[in-house]
């Protein structure tokens, strides 16, 4: 197995997303393309490194380019390199921390969509106490239709069996109310949808349960999803404030502070879903990693799995046969 | 000033809703209504209690009834009656922990809407260090077009301005990317309106600083504000599980845990904004406020307190100027 990753791509590349390579080729999973920039590139990469190859690419996007004019002006960028290779056969996955929304231009255009996928959503998985929860869409389609949201469902539920390891994952529809017929125009379209779809159906879903949990895969357009991933994020970093605060307080819990120290990184990053749950494009003809902007070594070594995971488990053939049957049915 | 309060509604009714009343009477601030069965609210209250009368009203909406049903079928039950006293002019403000379709329904079928006023918007006041912030609508509208939003941001900055004391709030619009240009097709409409309104519109805010700040005012679709309220409400009792089970993990921490005890539950108060923060119903032409459903005593207090605050500083007319000036601008 190859995956092309983006080495130009995001806040701190190319050193973290190097690094991070370094970091998971050494594991020895299948060879990892560097695309991008040889010097910059060999600057942060110690000589000779197995599993590790370096494609050149010349142009980088800026993480604030708009999509249009990196299509359209930047044909040997690192992220259309590293698309081209998936595209030609010669990897299975890519992988950018770059301008996502660039990188997700890219994949549409040059690898398609599947067979009778309406848009492609990004897969958001979110570790929880009992185990794994995707989220979808995370930010691809900010204006959605019914059927759009009845196609997460569907991905989100192939996913989660496959790629998680869930049988007969659990989709609920993320509203305003558990009840039937609590929602908006949308939303009350796409219950319709999904309970006639081939997959296990267990209604709506209320915010929060996107974090408490009942069920294993949360639809929802993605604005919403946009919003709630961020907000979570905010709402993380508030909570952290006040309990350091109160730590800081009380000259016992203080000198105990170093104690909670390790808990508290680690509960950061369970609830940094965006920078370390890796997401997925699904519904693109090929595998496609949208990474954090902010990702470092370890976010990088993070998506690669999520890459290599999907690979293995061909998460795109089981996808294109489901949307095969979907459209033969209908 | 004499405040109705729905003794009847709510998951705690009459026990809770009349303990409250209670304790808000004993501060002193003008009368309480208490309006529901007499037999019922009497078995709560201590005999003749200062500052607190009894209306009558015999039926009860219960909490999962439809609001058309209530409506229809239900004119003596405990909110409609308490709605009345405000429509008669015989109190200044109504409470209700009740179920809040009907509760709005009878607010708005009996008090009407201010003029201009295109829908009424839940504003939950969410406290934060540095001071207090607005979201609305907090689930009042699922579906809404630009205009909506333009009126939430007006009625959120005139509220902040008047009752919160805050000097020429800022209102932030929820969106995906702080940039003009990011949103769904909704927000992109409301960024132009709000922008040419005569408030201090500070562009798009993202799902993180609801929590973190950037402005006073959030302004989003009713669908997106309970979601994000909900998740809320998910996530940090996530976060609170993770703590405690991290500290009992750990001797030393275990030993210091009722040192935490009070921090956390400060924490939880304040990240409980539906449950205490206490909710207004802008827009109706009357001061409304809208309590949770598992409101307890003290939740009731603080909604009391809400209501008595719209009240003094005159929240009805300063909306009805500022809408006033809006259609005669238009």
């Amino acid at each position: 197995m190859r995956i092309a990753i983006d080495a130009m791509g995001g806040d701190f590349a190319p050193a973290e997303i190097v690094a991070g390579v370094a970091q998971a080729a050494a594991t020895g999973d299948g060879q990892l393309s560097l695309v991008g920039q040889p010097e910059a590139i060999a600057e942060h990469l110690e000589s000779p490194c197995e599993g590790i190859d370096i494609v050149p690419a010349q142009e980088v996007v800026l993480m604030d380019e708009s999509p249009r004019s990196a299509l359209r002006s930047k044909p040997d960028c690192s992220v259309a390199r590293a698309v081209e290779l998936v595209a030609e056969g010669n990897a299975q996955a890519v992988v950018s921390a770059g301008n996502s929304g660039a990188f997700m231009a890219f994949c549409v255009m040059r690898l398609g969509t599947i067979p009778g996928v309406h848009r492609p959503a990004i897969a958001i998985t979110m570790p929880t106490p009992s185990g794994h929860r995707v989220l979808l869409d995370a930010g691809a389609n900010v204006d959605c239709k019914a059927e759009h949201l009845r196609d997460f469902g569907l991905m989100g539920s192939i996913y989660a069996e496959h790629a998680l390891d869930i049988q007969t994952p659990r989709v609920g529809l993320l509203s305003i109310g558990s009840e039937p017929g609590k929602g908006n125009e949308l939303t009350k379209g796409a219950f319709e949808l999904l309970q006639n779809a081939n997959l296990n159906f267990v209604g709506n879903v209320e915010g929060d349960q996107v974090f408490t949990g009942g069920c294993d895969v949360v639809v929802c357009d993605g604005f919403v999803g946009n919003v709630i991933l961020k907000s979570s994020e905010g709402n993380f970093s508030t909570m952290l404030g006040h309990v350091q605060a109160s730590i800081s307080k009380n000259v016992w819990l203080r000198a105990l502070a170093p104690l909670l120290h390790r808990p508290l990184r680690r509960l950061k990053q369970q609830f940094d879903y965006a920078e370390y749950g890796g997401a997925l494009l699904l519904g693109v003809n090929g595998v496609c990693v949208v990474s954090h902007g902010r990702s470092d070594a370890r976010a990088m070594m993070s998506a690669i799995a999520v890459a290599n995971k999907a690979v293995e488990t061909e998460m795109i053939d089981h996808l294109s046969s489901a949307f095969a049957e979907l459209v033969s049915v209908s």
